[in-house]
């Protein structure tokens, strides 16, 4: 009944297997290498169009990377104030931009309020210099709160992004959990909506450690391997990553574990909301599940060898929580079982 | 008769192993598993003391964030001139340090000759802001052109070191190839010998992906888990380094692919000084060749298969070198074997 | 009736004469003349103890270096959401501090309520890397909308400060406007109420540009020079600063014009509430007055020959403001005459 | 006797009387005034073409930020041994530009030998993202000892950054010193010979504190504003450096301070070459003379009143220097006077 993270799975077999399979062998370094050439082909037709792909070894360097891509000198980049990227990366983007500053956007559920964004962007004239200037949107998919933008959310937000000529990352930790839960392509849920930068995440969905920052504009690309190498994430022996990705793709590996792991979040949501002792805060979008109980509640869970963690109630979240009551998170994986689900299920009964 | 890098090759099939057995089942996440916990106590029985580790993704990050964790305002790092950190990390250090300088000292064969560095850190008057003031010294071991520091040297730095009240800090990406030159312990290498941080490789020597920043000095780790976060080297499935390096201490399987690479690079380089169409450069201390022979000849030998490439010459370096000749570096690993190097050999004849 | 900002005022003739009286002659550079030695001892009198004494060229400097005196990894700065580092400096501090965030606090009419200080540093666990921590905290004295803290009210937020074993530095870039209103000394309205580390602002009430950066705590002044220098604020001919401190605390020149400033915005506030064309938006305690008025009326004030400008609404401020009215600033100085804010008040009659 | 350093002097009469003349009235704040604008037209005069003009406040804010306005990822920026950008900065530089890196290069008396600077530049693959790639060269005029760069010097120079696409900068700490040695115009000292940027220097040849970044390529200066502002260089009463430059510029005044502080170097440099005590190091051309003489000459000349510093001997400078011999430099500026340096040729006799 481990529901603590995403990150607490290790990887899928055919993963790991592809790995070992690939361990012998000598192979060009830095990324060089057949392997790595032939795993960014299938980038491409993923995606149904030429794109840049560059490996890095974990989220937190691709979202900082993209958003360095991004930057220019007093740049502002617009997220939500609840992302991933405000809240949980000990200041990543800002210290790898050398101190260019996020600016948080509300909206409700994790995700970026089209309005409230087109007003925040709004408030910085172009010539203002005191104030700095809009460099870059960057949104969540899924969002940090496990739910989903929509394609005409997407479209609504790269409307902002393309009047005030900023460019639109996705930082897609939770790409493939986002992609299968809207059953679009992963044309359709970026650069067909707008999107210009994506933080395409694999280590979430069953990798060891498996990220690529895509760009679908080629000119911004050129400058990436200088800024990927500086930032130290050039790995030498990059076919590691190139091989995770490979065995990810193959046969629809990645679609698999994504529609698994949120197929458990739904069934797991099911018990909750069937459960007397605890609720939905919202229903889930992708695989994590929000829950408001008691905290004698999740104690008595964890007790029984549930593993969840409580979570910061969002700012403009109106849940009806009552005094005592908490916010907890689940999330499943590739790894979660049934079995461990309707076993949570009896004993949250 | 691939001599390329060390980084062609993949990785030594019992770490793949391992970490394909580590992949099922749940762990903390962060290094916080006891996988991570384990391998971290091997770490302080290795250097026969407390230290604190933490494992990063890449040479790169482990050089530039221990050099971070030494820094200053205005701060300077002593290191060779031709070192790995100043001529191939895209100035990664500088941007991490945000800025602070590299300050270059020579040195016959990749070693910082004390006197130089003593020099070199002297001229820096502690109250001089115009001109900034020493921050910490680095040195490399293996060197870039594959010499070794003797116990004697590294004290002899150390001992500058001390008397400025400055760090010294090891670049070991290959670590294991001078420990098994040496025939030292680990902790006669380094905190025996005065050095106080190490960026300890794995990659090189039959890893996928496993570096290690070791610290001896348990305050100044304090602030190293921020500096890392920060820096976007906290992997969240942390175990798969943790994984590798389990399997590359087991049974010292590290040393003794170490001596393997080691005892291939001298059978190289005895073939080389017995041949007519080359000359070694210099002798090799661990897994690193350099030879001198006319571009033609190093062409003949790569349409015949060998995989080698040229080396800037050093700018102390006085070889003799005739016009038309050329520096080149051949590199062995854990993955050469002695039939492609006697097969090397036969061509060069 | 320019009313734009106190930045538009040149210097005070004492000011511009001491300059001018200081403009032969030699003197060692970059701050070790006699004259800096001399202002320096100044300020220690002023504020009644040893103190650190930097002369940096602009705020924005001084308010982003004592930032950087205070940062470490991972650091977050608590100011308020419309301080002046979040919303004038073009991301300066930010960008100085390599990257460590501003993290935006609510409070009534530009005051940081201490409870709501404490609720936001209280959300950052100490061991948590992935959202960092604290590293110091920011007032404004006086405040960006006019207003100033009482002593209480810096003491409540200077226990939040060593609670958390945070500096608590104040921006007083209208150092001297804030005093006078208050009647405290200096000392009071500093070290003796906690504060660590002030912007000492002297440019905004009569000088041409004079800032320094005090510290009480002389450990943590050793690094400034360092810092100050790095940052481009370390001046050649220092003396020229020195010789505006000098004019400026000569006879307690510096609290004159200050108390007339005070005055002035006074006046002008009377002249406002007395009008039935604008109101006041809240009482000013400094140099600042804040009116409502709708376009319209400020259209015709500026046609005769007034100069302010529109104010963004703060977030929190509920001042039953109608639709198509709008919030202006009007700042006086030590140039600001008596005659012109009657004349203003005239023409708003 | 002093001639210490020409940032000794305070500021000519005619600007501190300019500067105290403008010091009453209102202007717009942050340039935005009509003097400033004025000014700035001034420049383009001077420079016979449209030109973009950023006052900052320190010559290290000058040279940083230009150097940062030509930056790109993994940048490497050209410059002397031992310029001003390399020894007395503090790494400011690197620091603005959070991390790139200045690149030494050797030349005779403080120039770039254009050679040498070819084969450094030559050094780096365009692709090469491990040793990072040029991004600018800098050169300083008149340089650091006191020599100047012919106008077929500079061409050579630009040539090399031509050929490399490389924006070439010049450190004009001492611009008009030069100037008037060359005999040169504006124009043609710089952007007629290749120059994109120009750190120009008034502050060392009777300003206070007057620095200007001027640049040739308007687009180029479109994000300057930002570099300026986020820099903590943007000052709030900018007319105080526009009014020194106006009386700089007046009448030719900044000729007329040059060539009589060169006038003075000659003076000077033909005392020391007619002792028996000292002897030049090399010719000046500009307003700094190099001597070199025994510790004891020089102690006293010291108690006999006369003020200069000892230097560090260039790297490649082979001046046939005896054992205790000592080189010392010595600073004319717009103060010195005939009188002073003959009294300082009486006493070394």
């Amino acid at each position: 009944m481990i529901f603590a993270s995403d990150n607490w799975a290790g990887a899928h077999p055919r993963i790991a297997a592809n790995l070992a399979a690939h361990a012998s062998g000598y192979e060009p370094a830095y990324g060089n290498g057949e392997l790595d050439a032939r795993v960014q082909k299938k980038f491409a037709e993923i995606f149904e169009r030429e794109v840049a792909v560059f490996f890095v070894g974990t989220g937190t360097a691709a979202n900082a990377l993209s958003l360095v891509s991004a930057d220019r000198p007093g740049g502002l980049s617009f997220c939500h104030r609840e992302s991933h990227i405000m809240d949980d990366e000990c200041g990543a983007p800002e210290y790898f931009m050398g101190g260019s500053r996020l600016f948080a956007v509300d909206g409700a559920l994790g995700r970026i309020d089209p309005e409230s964004l087109a007003a925040a962007v709004g408030r910085f004239a172009v010539d203002n210099v005191h104030a700095g200037r809009p460099a870059a949107i960057s949104i969540t998919q899924a969002t940090e709160v496990g739910t989903v933008y929509g394609l005409n959310h997407i479209r609504a937000i790269s409307e902002v992004a393309r009047k005030h000529s900023l460019p639109l990352h996705m930082d897609g930790a939770r790409f493939a959990n986002a992609l299968v839960s809207l059953g679009a392509t992963p044309a359709e849920m970026t650069w067909k909506s707008g999107v210009d930068i994506v933080s395409f995440g694999g280590t979430k969905n069953g990798c060891w450690c498996a990220e690529a920052v895509v760009m679908f504009d080629l000119d911004r690309a050129k400058e990436f391997s200088f800024i990927r190498k500086r930032a130290a994430q050039l790995f030498s022996k990059s076919r590691f990553i190139a091989a995770q990705f490979d065995a990810y793709f193959e046969g629809g590996l990645w679609l698999e574990t994504a529609a698994h792991a949120n197929a458990m979040a739904s069934r797991l949501a099911r018990h909750i909301a069937g459960s007397n002792k605890a609720r939905l805060a919202w229903q889930p979008g992708a695989n994590e599940v929000f829950a408001i109980m008691p905290e004698a509640t999740a104690m008595m869970l964890q007790e029984k060898g549930a593993r969840f963690y409580e979570w910061l109630k969002p700012a403009r979240f109106d849940g009806g929580m009552a005094d005592g009551e908490k916010l907890w998170r689940f999330v499943t994986s590739f790894a979660t079982t049934a079995d461990d689900v309707d076993r949570f299920g009896e004993t949250i009964g």
